[in-house]
């Protein structure tokens, strides 16, 4: 038998039938992100019960030298869950161990497999007035393991933290199969290294996340939901300096968008209705939320805020949603921005922050500086302005053949982006991940003396390059001119 | 001339003769801890003036094999800024580098030089109404790149979290001599490893922080202190329960201490009067902290947890300071603990934490057990419960000789603690860190799985060995049976 027969045959009697799979119908939908940008091969796919597979399967995979893609939900935005096209690697999916392990309500902590669906666990502790302060669009399908190891945000981090900020404990299978175990949390531990905070973002490539402890928070026993009509984008950031001082803690969101955003959400959603009479060069939705304690001042706060940024002539006008339904419709004009401009034309889009102090001259800067160089483009920023990051889209020219203009033009479109936001200091990948999509964007840009570091830890950690290969971690430039 | 002399006079030409000394009057001052406890030797004491004479010393010592010891304050409990007796380090003060190179007031944040002071930081930042949200009792001396090494604690965690939480971006040197630079904030940037978090908490045996970029807070516009009489350290759990539930994010500090602690004080401290006029088993104190946007609601807030802490009968007795110099009082019960207990006699202190939910359990526990192994001493904690962190400190038995105690039964004593910790699941170092201290017992007592992997990143971002040596990463087992 070839080494490859070996290692089908030992993983599909370590796994059993459940666990591991050739056959080509049963793999083949796990090839392909969920964007169908990336698709690859596979050897097999794996699908472990419980960790101890998960340890056993990657030994194997280390005896034999068979990369290893782990794989969540796969509806990450990077293609950081797909494999190559070389057809080496055995897919690891995570979805079968989707086990609640604990759940201590008086202490605020849930202990999940990596497979727990997003949706699942705000589901399973909601009836003990707790919640899990992180969601987004994908939550129907995207697992705990991967909103670890993409180090996942939404639109709650400018209040509670990306991903990271949730994670008080990590079980991960590492490269030689030796499962690392922080589960217990501990607030304080000064033993050394916090090697759960290397793993978290780490998209796969040093350890396989299996399990994690997650903080919660109380219910949410309301919320107060504001749309306000600007008249610039620097407007926006004076707006959210003014909401952090009133409403402090109760800040929860703080999102923006152009016109443009709005006129295509209204175009493209036929119950969308826009908040205020006139239009805005600018919007901005602001979330402050109570728990329990808080409940009874919020309506009050809710109104001195929208005064008070009125009296100090912020707002050009502004609502505070009526009742639960309108605080629903207003969110829903924000979340429908990505499918509104997608159904225009084809665009670029880019997920990029800079210093939270910087962002409104950013876009302000850069809008115009994109349009100029690419004429007949239209550029368009908006979302999490609190968080200092945008998702800055690039509309084709109204001329543009979809398929190849994102090839050509649009690649040049994103090249151009990008090195604007390395200017400003930002990063090109504010909450979506590297893998392969921007890897090699990452070697062009990144800091080196950074890339230089993150190969040394790579190397140590994974001296096979088994774990997750091809994505996050650029390649070593090769001078060609030698 | 022989390597050393060499390097001797390499660094003083690069350094000046500000930056270095060999000096035995100028150097010996550091190469003993603050407490006393560590004594070591050096070639000499280097004092760069910016991180490009870090970078050039660091590079210096890597061509002649010269071993680094940062120091910042000096003022650490574990000996992790101590050299060893070898004489073959040289000491790396980063004192004068002390600047503040840029302050945000809108956005709160402050980029400062390892070597500026805490206290110093503080009073930066306070004329701006705003604060940074981390204390500790060495404030006049510990420097921000020393409390970032040892990721330090105080009695601000249970709310703002440990110094990591307070990190927004590192400037450090390297094995190297490159620069790790991430000062400028992105509060969303998932472009790989989180390199500055593998940084924080690694007490320099990674790298060198010669900068950072800190949050800030808005100032405290008022506080409620409350003091409660309780009859078991269970109770001091269900009423931090009900404090969180009622109190939410204003409920700043929990601390407790047992009856054994106030007499201490009250006994050490001639101006120190008990809050209360009863002794109770327990005592808690609570501080609640409101900024500007809710300092009206505060003390009915104060009151109402007190009043339903009554009605639900988790207190035995409770008063709140009626004003900021009694609210100081209470505090300096709390903060006396430690000098009055040294005062009794020799003492084995342990900075030890369990999961938060088991801290009220383990002391319940451990106490009694370690009183009856150990006939005639005396098991005290006290601390930060509501981080499931306390300060346990066995006092000796009467007839103990100090000085020879601590090395025989004292000892065994600290074995004995740490045993029960890693049974509870705890660590041996909650926030004081691991330095040259209990280096040994974490290579003991620590999980292989997790050494192993600390040991790996170690050798990969400082092959040579050179940074700290001696702190922190335990040697690797040689099993003397082979």
């Amino acid at each position: 038998m070839s080494d490859t027969s070996l290692f089908l045959t030992a993983a599909a009697e370590l796994l059993g039938e459940r666990g591991f799979t050739t056959d080509a119908d049963l793999v083949s939908p796990w090839l392909t992100d969920w964007r169908g940008r990336f698709t690859g091969k596979a050897l097999g796919l794996a699908s472990p019960a419980n960790t101890a597979e998960v340890a056993s399967l990657v030994k194997l995979c280390a005896q034999h030298g068979v990369p290893i893609v782990p794989q969540g939900g796969n509806s990450g935005m990077s293609g950081g869950a797909t494999p190559d096209d070389s057809g080496e690697a055995v897919v690891l999916s995570l979805r079968r161990m989707d086990k609640v392990r604990a759940f201590d309500v008086d202490a605020r902590q849930i202990t999940a497999e990596a497979g727990l669906i997003l949706q699942t666990l705000h589901e399973t502790v909601e009836p003990k007035d707790l919640r899990f302060p992180l969601t987004l669009g994908g939550k129907g399908s995207a697992t705990i393991g991967g909103l670890i190891s993409t180090n996942a945000g939404g639109t709650q981090v400018l209040r509670h933290g990306s991903m990271r900020a949730q994670v008080l404990g990590i079980e991960a299978v590492m490269a030689d199969g030796t499962v690392f175990d922080s589960l217990q949390p501990l607030k304080k531990d000064n033993r050394g290294f916090d090697l759960k905070q290397l793993l978290i973002g780490s998209e796969g490539t040093l350890g396989i996340v299996t399990a994690a402890t997650l903080r919660l928070l109380p219910a949410q026993a309301d919320r107060a939901v504001l749309w306000a009509g600007l008249g610039d984008i620097r407007d926006a950031r004076k707006l959210l300096l003014h909401a952090e001082k009133v409403a402090g803690d109760a800040l929860e969101g703080f999102e923006v968008m152009p016109r443009h955003s709005l006129e295509a959400v209204l175009a493209h959603s036929p119950r969308a209705r826009a908040p205020l009479a006139e239009r805005h060069a600018w919007n901005a939705l602001i979330e402050l939320s109570a728990d329990a304690s808080a409940v009874d001042g919020l309506p009050d706060l809710a109104q001195n805020l929208l005064e008070s940024a009125f009296e100090a002539g912020l707002v050009a006008d502004a609502t505070i949603a009526a009742n639960e339904t309108q605080a629903e419709e207003f969110w829903a004009l924000r979340d429908e921005i990505a499918p509104a401009e997608r159904a225009i034309g084809p665009a670029m889009q880019h997920d990029i922050s800079v210093p939270v102090p910087a962002m409104a001259e950013f876009v302000a800067a850069t809008v115009p500086k994109v349009e100029a160089e690419f004429p007949g483009t239209r550029a368009v920023a908006f979302g999490h302005l609190g968080d200092g990051n945008v998702h800055f889209h690039v509309l084709a020219p109204k001329d543009a053949v979809p398929g190849e203009w994102e090839l050509g033009q649009g690649k040049a479109i994103s090249q151009f982006v990008h090195d604007e936001v390395t200017a400003w200091h930002g990063s090109i990948s504010a909450e979506h991940g590297i893998g392969q999509l921007k890897r090699d964007e990452l070697g062009r840009l990144g800091d080196p003396a950074q890339l230089a570091i993150m190969r040394q830890v790579k190397q140590a950690l994974d001296p096979l390059g088994l774990l997750n290969p091809g994505k996050l971690v650029p390649l070593e430039t090769t001078d060609e001119s030698l």
